[in-house]
């Protein structure tokens, strides 16, 4: 990750975020995480890196509160890793992502994953953001107030 | 980014949508996007960043298909960057890295910017996820069914 955040990003929590995750590929351990992987081998066999990158990227997110180590649940010397609250609650980003990839990433026919709901056949339907009031937002009816911007519009 | 995706990777939407973008950072510039910046010279600004990094990931966010180039809205020789359809939809990605970096990145006094709703004063409320019969969901009441998987329980 280039990491030439400027001052004004470090107030934006969209740059803090991207910076704390560390990088892109790290999501797809949270995903694996939210998928039940908790060993070390179950994160390789998932993801099919080298050892090494896996290992680090783990200290990373252990490093930043996102998993947090357990002892192993059986016998096993090694120990696992879990989903701490603060990682958990990144839940949505993955479902937002996941959203945007089958709508925008494949083809009509094409086979994918899908979040389904606890009866493990009614897919999820889209995420919504609402206002206050209950309408539907979207980037036209939303903006961005940067820290010291007046109150007055 | 690591690009080591495994087969059942290319099935995953998760995983197809973080290879798209590339890498972290450039949700920055799609950030910037959506903030209204337009210009080569408006998203080194913002971003403060070496011209060559930002031109290369400029280059791939229009090769993906998430902004497109247009021409310069006033006399200027430089064109400009919108974003397509498929790049406004990764709104709800950015929103859901702000809230969980607002939620879980700033100490309670913190100053950060804020997304407000169009009165620019009302913060926007969090994002929820909702079944299709209205509950709300989480990681507990949700599960990934893989390509392949029986549908039976």
């Amino acid at each position: 990750m280039v990491k030439r955040l400027s001052m004004s990003d470090a107030e934006c929590p969209v740059a803090r975020a991207l910076d704390a995750i560390g990088d892109w590929w790290s999501l797809l351990i949270v995903r694996d995480a939210f998928d039940g992987a908790r060993r070390f081998s179950e994160f390789q066999k998932g993801l099919g890196i080298a050892k090494g990158i896996l290992s680090g990227r783990l200290r990373h997110l252990v490093a930043v509160g996102v998993l947090e180590q357990a002892p192993a649940s059986d016998a096993s010397a090694h120990g696992e890793y879990v989903l701490t609250e603060k990682g958990r609650s990144l839940f949505l980003v993955i479902v937002a992502l996941r959203q945007w990839g089958e709508a925008n990433l494949f083809a009509p026919d094409e086979r994918h994953s899908m979040l389904v709901e606890a009866d493990g056949l009614t897919p999820v339907p889209p995420i919504e953001l609402r206002s206050s009031a209950g309408q539907k937002l979207d980037p036209r009816n939303t903006r961005v107030r940067k820290v010291g911007q007046s109150l007055e519009r």
